[in-house]
Formats: structure tokens, sequence, C-alpha cells
């Protein structure tokens, strides 16, 4: 019996990163591709006594079915976090998500139709590539600097694409790992309501920032609640509990949660409670803190290392937080045919096309510097570098 | 700002059931309306201890992303779960689901384009009606009697209709808690193998059989893995982990992976290894045995105060198993129009409008039995059957 599968399946690339992560999990291979965070971190003797006593003040409650928008206490801290990010949001503004990559998923669900386009950042986060994919998106990128993209950009290529809307990653952006300045998330505020764009927002790494000082969103700049705003407990606290959130106007809240009920009914109870308990019992901020001292470190033992080894013509981001740097080669640098040889060498990456709707790119690669110890950063960067330094004879 | 949703918002009509729940919170009505387990059957304890000892042995492992497909450990022994229910199914034929919810999403994911057109029974299992339609499906009901559908109807629908594929639940059919019958599900099978018709078999109660024989699954004669299979531990277990698989063939299981990366990543790492850990410690055949068990009883209860109170005119299924049946009016009552009156008297049902993917079914309601103690099933039923016998003046 021959399948017919749908046409989105045609459009959905696979990920070479699902692939390298099949090598890095030999211990002798050092991995700067996947975008993990430091298990050794993870709150994990809280996230215990959270979880016993979740079971056993209301075991009953925390396996049963629930409501799709999400544990209404929960649901209450996280708008009390927005607060503390400067973003107005009361707990029927927040739909917890399996993930914020399923938020992504549902932004998709109840906005694209086929052909529809949705402004990126170019290069940007390869997930949200694939996801908008899925619901057979096309892409048009906005042009980006140091200082991320240029929001003057935007009012030629809203006229152009009428695009859904623009999908970016303020904070620490993945892959690059590059930061939108004050003024530009201003501009583009600015821009955006008067042109009538909406502006997806994903943070999921804002609360990593290791130096300098933190921006406000451009959701908080946001009074008449037009963008949509995503975050996750994935960098924070931990990823296996599979908790984000998404933080919407009224209009668009009621068609994600119609979208969310087809697809999962509702995210964990059990973990949606473990970590409502957490958070009450437990000051995540001071863990949090203890995250980005051991990031801030390990970003600055990447960047020596680099520094130290890698030859002429390979220049890389400086980020102020986050998980990942952004390294460019000289032209003629095929990151992804490097890549077997790198895995022959223990050492791994994830090249840079797969961050790229066009599929451009391939003299950058992502590193990771979350992920590994100082000395296996050291160790790797050198694999690494004597690499580049072949490549480039 | 006006934001363009996508079209298939459109075809997705919101369920009454979940307006219906929210007034179910209230401890003063009876509830006959969710589909939702017993919570006092719900193994609190084993969870809480295979919760501590998974967080206590792989805490790190446990919080941390994880592959798409599943905790390996847990796909093998879904996979031996498979082979007692007479499936051959390998470890790698199984994908984990965040909820057999997501399962069926996902099948609809990779197969339907809009406008493709899904076989079902009439009535059928309402939120897979709400899943088709986000993917824009069409509906083709199969004619069905009281030992389920009429597989000699096929080729005609196949011919006319061309499907993507037939979704039924031979076991203890949602709405009517009817059961396949085994000549039928053999006739089903071979007719579908000869004529090409891919079949998606939900099977979440088939383990709740409380009086009768086990009738093998349509899977179980599938030797060549043409068809796709679905279950979860929602009933068994409990729903709030949201854990479901689906056993598919291997050029269905590729893009399935791929289509659940998409949509979250993964489940949650934390409730795989718990429920893996639960079904390694402990003897869930002994558990399962006593909801067994405790719904029968509950549903004899049921049937017996239906037999007591309820006006002429009206009849009823008798389910082997399960949690519902399906009570059926004379001409002219309209259950949806008796709802308020019902909520009123402190009672509710699921009107069984909702379960007719072309909206017809309007005599009928479903009965849920597995989430009210006798004594409350004894009044609740007392008060409906006053209702009835109003509606029917």
């Amino acid at each position: 019996m021959s399948i017919r599968f749908a046409k989105r399946m045609d459009a959905m690339r696979p990920s070479s990163i699902r692939e390298i992560l099949k090598v890095t999990s030999r211990p002798d291979i050092i991995s700067f591709a996947g975008g993990l965070p430091a298990p050794e971190l993870f709150p994990v003797n809280e996230i215990r006594a959270a979880c016993d006593r979740v079971i056993a003040e209301s075991g009953p409650e925390a396996l049963q079915y629930a409501t799709t928008e999400g544990f209404p206490p929960l649901r209450a801290l996280l708008a009390a976090e927005m607060a503390k990010r400067g973003i107005a949001a009361e707990a029927d503004d927040i739909l917890v998500t399996t993930g914020s990559q399923q938020g992504l998923d549902l932004i998709a669900k109840v906005l694209l139709d086929p052909g529809d386009c949705v402004l990126t950042e170019n290069p940007t986060y390869l997930a949200a590539i694939q996801i908008f994919q899925s619901y057979e998106a096309a892409f048009a990128p906005v042009p980006t600097d140091d200082e991320g993209i240029i929001p003057e950009a935007l009012p030629e290529l809203v006229a152009r694409h009428s695009p859904k809307f623009l999908y970016l990653i303020p904070n620490f952006q993945n892959p690059t790992g590059r930061t939108l300045s004050a003024s530009r998330r201003k501009s583009l505020y600015e821009i955006a309501a008067r042109i009538g764009l909406l502006v997806v927002e994903d943070d999921p790494y804002g609360k990593l920032r290791y130096t300098g000082t933190d921006i406000p969103s451009i959701k908080s700049l946001d009074a008449e609640g037009r963008n949509i705003y995503l975050s996750t407990i994935s960098k924070t606290v931990a990823p296996g509990l599979r908790i984000g959130w998404v933080v919407a106007p009224k209009s668009v809240m009621g068609k994600l949660v119609t979208g969310k009920q087809a697809s999962d009914l509702h995210s964990s109870s059990l973990d949606q409670r473990v970590l409502h308990r957490y958070f009450c019992d437990y000051d995540n901020a001071a863990h949090v803190e203890k995250i980005r001292r051991a990031y801030g470190e390990r970003y600055g033992v990447m960047d020596a290392a680099l520094k130290e080894c890698m030859p002429d013509g390979f220049s890389w981001t400086h980020p102020e937080g986050g998980m990942f740097l952004w390294v460019s080669g000289p032209a003629g640098v095929d990151t992804l045919a490097m890549l077997d040889r790198a895995i022959e060498r223990k050492v791994v990456f994830v090249p840079g096309r797969d961050f790229f709707p066009d599929g451009s790119g391939m003299s950058f690669m992502r590193l990771n510097f979350s992920n590994s110890s100082p000395d296996r950063i050291r160790e790797g960067i050198a694999r690494l570098a004597e690499l580049c330094g072949e490549g480039k004879r």
C-alpha cells in the first residue's frame, strides 16, 4: 500500500542537528552542537522535593485531566514574572505550552496558511524555520547587522510580502548570540505599530545575561497588547519538564487555546504543578544567578580559546548572555563539509546553513558554550581550530 | 491592528464539552459529561515513589532535553505491552506522544491536506473531529449498527471519496460504548488491505473490559504493518502525565517523528521516566483489574437506574467496557436544548450533536459512568430521567 502524505511533509527538511545529536551522546565527543543547558546545574533536589510535595498534597489532581490554558496558579505566577520583565499581563493572558516549541507551533497554526510569508532574522532559530515550513510558509529575511535587525527595512518588506508576522529573538539570539539594541527595539515597535505588523518575540535566553545591562523587551513597549511574546523555563529551570508560555492579545489567545486543545489537550498536569511548587518554595532568581555566572565563565573560556587557537580569517560574535556564539569563516569555507572530519576529531558544532531560511550561510558555525566544562571547551576549541587551519590550506 | 488568522481556524468549532466542563467543577453538579477516569483510583502512592526514585537516581537526565521518539526503555516496555495485545512491534515502531490526542494530531499532520477526506464512524470521538477539522479535512461517515461499522460499505465509500484513512475506535467506542465484533474486524482488515485503505485504530479503552472476552485488535491482524494503532495510559494509569503512543509502519514513523519534532520537540522527560519506573516497580495489571471492577460496578448501577427511572421512548447501549454509554431519545428530543435545564437541576451530560461530523444526532446524549460514585450515579440519573420525562410532555 503506498501512502500519500500531506504536502507539508515535502516542505519540512529534517534538521542536521538531530543527526549530530546522535553522535554527541558518545562521551569521547566534545559537543558544541546542541542547545542544551548544563545538567549539573539543574535544581535536582529542589525539584525532587517539589514533586514529592505536589503528589503528597494533591496527587489525584496532579494526575487528572486539566484545563487547556494551564494550571491557574502557575499562570498567575508567570503573569507576575511578566510584570518583573515590564510586561503587563494577567493570568488570563498566559497560555502554558509544552515547551516554547509548542508555543511557536500554535502561533503558526492559528496564523499561517500555505504560502503565507513570515519575516525573520537571517540567520534565525532553526526549529522556528522547521515549524513555519510545516505550515508551508514562505520566508523573507530582514537585513541585519551587529545590533540585530534593521527596523527601517520593515515597511518595504511588509509592502512587498504582506507577511503574517515578524519572528525574532531579541536577546542573545539563536544562533548568533546578538542582542537587538534598545533604540532598535523602540523603532521596531513604533514602525510595526504604524504599519500593522504583528511581532512575535521569542525570549528563551533573556534571563541569562552574564554581562552588560538588561534591555526591555519589545512586548514591554506594547501597551495596546498587539504583540505576542514567548518564553520558557527550559534554560532557567529544566527543559525536561517541557513548560513554556505565550503572552498574547485576547483575540489571539482564544485561537491559541482552541489550537492547543486539538494539539495535546493540555500540558502535563504533574509538571505544571511541580514547577509551580518549585517557584513557591525556592528562590529561582538565586538559581538563575548561578547559571548566569557559570555560562559567563564558559563563554569567557571559549572566547579566550578561540583567540588563542583560531587561524586568521575566522571571527566570532561576543554575546553578553545566552548559550551560543557564532563563528564566521573566510570565503570558501564550507562548515557542513567540515563536519565529518570534525566528528573524526571528536568535536562537533552546528553548520550555519540550517539557520538560514534560504539555505545560504555555508561559512558559519554555531558553538554552544553552556553544556561543556571549561576544560572540555579548551580542548574542543583546540581540536576545532586545528581543523579550521587545515581547511584553509 | 486587525489580525488575519489561518483558514483552518474557521473550520475548528469549539467543543461544547469545554463549556460544560467549566460547570462541572462545581461540587453540587453531578457530571456524566467529561471522559474523566476516577481520580480516587489513581495509583498515587506508587507514582509518588516512582517519581522520587527517578529524580534520586537520574535527576539530571530526567530534567534534560531528550529524543523526540521517546525514552528508549519506555518504548521497549510499550512494545512488550503491544506483544501482550497480539501486536508485533519493536521499540523502534513506538512513538511516545503527549497523550494520544497528540498521536492523532500527528497522524493528521502527516497525512491530511485541506479538503482530504477521512472516513469515520458516525457518531465518533469529538476531539478526533476537531483535530481533523483543524487540518481542514472533509468527513464521510461509514454506516454502522450495534456491532460497529459495516466493512462491506467501505469499497464504495473509498471509490467515491478517496479518503486518506479510516479512523475508528473498535473497543467500547466513544461516544456509543459499542464494540466492533471479531468477524467485522477480520472483514474490515481484509477489505482495507485489498482496496489499499489505511486504518487508524484508536484504542484508549481496550483494557477496560468488565464483562465478556477480549477481541483481538485490527492491528494484530496486520502482519504487513499497514495500519496505525494508538493507545494511552490516560485511562489505565493517569491522564495528567500526558503519555500516549503510536505504533506505525516505518514509512509513517519517520514522518511522525519529524512532525512531533516541530510540534513539541519531545514529551516530558520526567513523566516518561516516572511512567517507566512505575511500570517496572509495580503491578499495573492488578491496578487495571481494580479499575475494571469499579467501572463495571458503576456501569451496572447506571444501567439499573436508567431502567428504573427513564421514561418510555428512551433506550441506551450496553457496553462491555470503557467509560460511556449512549442514550437515544425519541424523535423530537433535542438534548442540546435540554442542557441548560439539566444544569439547573445540577446534572450534566454531553449532547449527541458534537459527535456527528455532520452535526446531526440531536436526540442523543453521552453519559460517563467512570467518574461518579454509585450514589451520585443513582441521584444523577433520577434528576436526568425527571427532565427527560418533562421534555416528552
